[in-house]
């Protein structure tokens, strides 16, 4: 089995752990949405429902920390936060920050594109998604992730 | 504020409690997606992160259950599980079983259409969905949300 997200880290990492990483993706999705992040467990599971309770709630702090961090950092209109793992069933999420005007909004950024992304907005720098991820972990969990 | 969210129930209740419900959702998306739920928030309120951290858990142990619910009863080829929340900033899950030769497949459900879904799939029972997400409540909480 050649599994992408086995083989590569998805991204450019922002912050890990023995379980899982946070990359901040690169390439279009980038340029469309910046600061998209994801969230890739590290072990090869397709579902969330094959994680035991407690790793299952560990992924979803990182997931939700991240989206704290993007909130802090980027302030975007609103955060969408998915797991859909059909073309690569390696469990990870996508964490993406959206803007009234970016390429598809209001539509899923899987749907066909409503006008082109505006240009200017930069993307958040690693060191900057970094400490949020790792205060906002430390203040859900009382610092076992930090 | 006329939020669609906090004045229907946007589908078929399966399950619910004092903070959230699990509906069946009809019309196209259940025939192309059968057993596709939606796990709603009964406030009003946007983001995960807008949650405190134990209705956070509450909400997505809810999910996670009803994604072992559908597995169990519908065996779909994968579990597709997002908040998006772009078009009713009103929290909401989407936890939709996929199928290798459903309409998008591997592409998101958003995604432009790449076949006709085929049809002689039936939608689960209610009571059918209703059963596994009580008992897998059960089993991860203990009970507490039965």
């Amino acid at each position: 089995m050649d599994c992408l997200l086995c083989r590569d880290p998805g991204g450019e990492i922002v912050w890990q752990d023995g379980s899982c990483r946070v990359v901040r993706v690169g390439g279009r999705e980038a340029l469309d949405y910046p600061g998209y992040c994801r969230v890739i467990w590290r072990a090869h599971v397709a579902e969330m429902t094959d994680l035991d309770l407690h790793d299952r709630r560990h992924l979803m702090a990182v997931v939700f920390a991240t989206e704290a961090a993007l909130r802090a950092v980027v302030g975007p209109d609103k955060v969408n936060v998915a797991s859909l793992g059909n073309q690569v069933p390696h469990l990870h999420w996508h964490v993406i920050p959206r803007w009234r005007d970016d390429r598809n909004f209001p539509d899923a950024v899987w749907a066909p594109e409503r006008r082109p992304a505006p240009t200017g907005r930069p993307a958040p720098a690693i060191a900057a998604l970094h400490d949020a991820i790792v205060q906002n972990l430390a203040e859900e969990q009382g610092g076992t992730f930090a």
